[in-house]
């Protein structure tokens, strides 16, 4: 039977599973392995009638049926567990075949374990998938990273089981070794921030405008018709218009109020750190998921620190308004920041990302699926090596729109005393880059009092000092 | 000449040189070595006389004149010098041994060194060292992590060398393997939101209240006299005041705005993504920075987006007040957040910091130097198991009695177009802590719609997912 599979899935938990199921079901025959062979079969009890599938016992087994090169998706719990596997396969296989990871993996991993197949002469691929569990079963965005004659060799199965969007498949090779996990992770970083602006926005609605759940969501639906349509403002109006069965009243007031994470937000942060990319909205979306998980110590706080109560209502006619365009504005931030930090590690790891493509494979299939990413694309189609998506006129002008609007709204969070960490760092970091000059000459200056750190000059070129405590005078310090 | 030098120091470039110097003046033998024998010849010609000094052309030599247990002091290049100098020095070396990285090494680092040199019978000890070069010779703030029986052989010498504050040593036992350099890492960090803090209330004083800057100047030195004395606020009003003997104006106004860094503030907010711990004025801080280093890309900003022009007068009375009390409060909410995160370290690292003696270590020789930690010491004295600063009587009374101007100035700027990532970061982290119940729980909900991340509810045990997009029927999760 050697030969019959075009392509393999080894971890049939519900992301393998269901990605399984979709190549199958676009007529492609598929080889299915689990570690615990009962899932195998129940895999194939289950599914079996969906397309042409292969269950193997083994991993002998299930490289024996796949056709060369072998295509082989590992889809495992990132970290560990895909070296493991990659451990177990490498003996296996023979020169050319391929390796998938197709989980969360970090893209430095991804690096490392392409290096380490390119030894044994295997090609090794890092695929973003994003979506969830239905996207792999009914069409993800897809983010492959590897050498493109790899890529070239999946291409086909790959393009076909992604969302399709106006007729282009939300795939596309983003660039060599761990450049498609970096634009996965950048992925889950910007939704990071999207969901927080959303959480913003509903609170300010709650604790400002006075609003309950169904009133806040539909005003959300209402939002998903114009510039904000998305899937997240989509899905946010449901949540909020859902009726919980056991108390009759909104689900979403029922919910504890403890967000977690599971740590690609996370990365994408540290990453801007290391790169020394600013990225506010997403870290500070990051940082406002670790406070909510101490919700011990916020109910001491609430009993002890002063402050505005959160809760008067303000009837304000154009508040509802006035939060959405501060949502829209801090919203192009984001992306825009996000969208720098790729560029930044496309520079720093010779990725050569094509940036309106990611914007293009995004519109379909995955959590920050929006209409407002055909702006993006059509961006840096305009403008290839674009710094910072604030500058193209589109985003210029939206937010030089939106901005007394999303003044208004930060200036009322702050009097009211309601939270709104990503709206403010968002707008500081709009009012920072539109400063031709800023105070960090001081920050030089301090630094050159206690460290001797130098500093440059204005009107002169070269490093410089003073001896501040000394005698006060200025010494040239680059020769 | 065995055994004539107590302690040794290798490594005699500015910082190394000036600890050498420090510990002869306190009539302690030392030996000096460097790996360029010239320069250890040059310190003996230039600081021979200030005590006794064993130069050592050879590390064979330095070890040769050491008192057992030998106690040597390593300060080179953070990185790959340490490890090289610790490499060369271990087959020299006898068992109970102790070498001491004085330098700003990764606190991990130090804790896989401690690891190696116990292999080899060896003691590692890493301490940071801050006040800067002049600290170094006269008196710097010490932060020792190693084992306690290391400490007790270099406690005399270290305690005499740093700093002393009201007759107290700042130094102190921090904790073993990477705890010092954990802390002197915080102290960094809190450093750079100080720094920052500053920077902002400059630009408000600049471009709202339309100070030129040795008005500011004095404007700090007054503010030095009440609770925000400090090392970094009374060299701000000498900065400030400082004359360029070029142009005849402030030399601060001729200072380029591009602020650099040297990676331990991005340490410490990398560490506390790691760790989840909300630390957002630090964090802005580094990114502010960051920002400030993209001065081609704010030019061109500045002539395209829109916003309102720093630069105009409002001359309220009080806003120079106003401002002050922001300031203050959020240095306040910096500190709670640092120290926080240190006691995340301590308990996850199992490191039974002290977090009062932390605050008692910095009041003198370190660049945070200030009154202020007097009242943090007090705090941990009273509450030695405290979650957060901000709810001990003092610092919530002082933020509460500043708060309505800390709202004031944030609003004033957002009006004004003027960044303060570091004033509204902390600020919003004020509001989200004290709050009891935040907008956590539609980010719950919304991981839960497309990732089926589960969510926990207010009435009820268990993890529950609803079924969405299916029947919206709501399921436990958890058996």
């Amino acid at each position: 039977m050697t030969g019959q599979s075009r392509i393999g899935v080894t971890g049939l938990a519900v992301m393998g599973a269901n990605l399984a199921r979709n190549i199958a079901r676009h007529g492609v025959p598929v080889a299915v392995h689990n570690r615990t062979t009962a899932r195998t079969t129940e895999f194939i009890e289950a599914h079996g009638q969906e397309g042409t599938f292969t269950g193997a016992e083994t991993l002998e087994d299930f490289v024996a049926v796949l056709e060369k090169p072998r295509r082989i998706i590992v889809m495992v719990k990132a970290g560990a567990p895909v070296d493991g596997v990659i451990g177990e396969l490498v003996p296996l296989l023979d020169p050319g075949d391929i390796i998938i990871d197709a989980g969360n993996s970090h893209f430095a991993d991804t690096k490392r374990r392409t290096e380490d197949c390119a030894r044994h002469g295997l090609r090794f691929m890092g695929i973003g998938v994003s979506g969830g569990e239905e996207g792999a079963l009914l069409g993800p965005s897809i983010m492959p990273g590897g050498h493109p004659a790899a890529y070239a060799e999946v291409e086909e199965v790959l393009a076909s089981i992604a969302a399709q969007v106006d007729g282009t498949p939300c795939c596309t090779h983003v660039g060599p070794d761990g450049a498609g996990h970096y634009v996965k992770m950048v992925h889950n970083g910007i939704e990071y921030a999207d969901i927080q602006l959303i959480a913003e926005a509903y609170d300010l609605l709650t604790h400002v405008a006075g609003l309950d759940a169904p009133a806040i969501g539909s005003i959300f639906s209402e939002w998903n018709t114009g510039d904000l349509e998305s899937f997240l403002i989509e899905i946010t109006g449901k949540v909020l218009v859902k009726t919980d069965e056991r108390t009759g009243g909104p689900l979403v007031d029922v919910i504890v109020d403890q967000a977690e994470q599971k740590g690609t937000g996370r990365w994408t942060a540290i990453d801007a750190l290391e790169l020394g990319v600013p990225l506010t909205a997403i870290t500070e979306a990051v940082f406002a998921r670790t406070l909510s998980a101490l919700r011990d110590e916020r109910g001491a706080a609430a009993a002890t620190l002063a402050g505005p109560a959160p809760g008067r209502g303000e009837h304000r006619p154009d508040l509802v308004d006035d939060i959405r365009e501060a949502l829209y504005a801090s919203k192009v931030v984001a992306y825009a920041q996000g969208f720098a930090q790729m560029r930044a590690a496309s520079i720093a790891n010779g990725w050569n990302l094509d940036l309106g493509a990611m914007a293009t494979i995004w519109r379909g299939g995955c959590i920050i699926r929006a209409q407002f990413l055909n702006r993006i694309r059509d961006a840096y189609a305009e403008h290839p090596d674009l710094d910072n998506l604030l500058m193209v006129p589109y985003f210029t002008e939206a937010v030089a729109n939106a901005q007394d609007a999303w003044r208004r709204v930060v200036m009322m969070a702050t009097e009211h005393g309601v939270a709104i960490p990503a709206f403010s760092s968002s707008l500081s970091y709009y009012d920072g880059y539109r400063r031709e000059r800023g105070p960090a000459n001081l920050i030089q200056g301090l630094r050159d009092y206690f460290g001797a750190h130098t500093y440059r000059r204005l009107d002169a070129e070269g490093s410089f000092h003073t001896r501040w405590a000394q005698d006060g005078v200025e010494v040239r310090t680059d020769g």
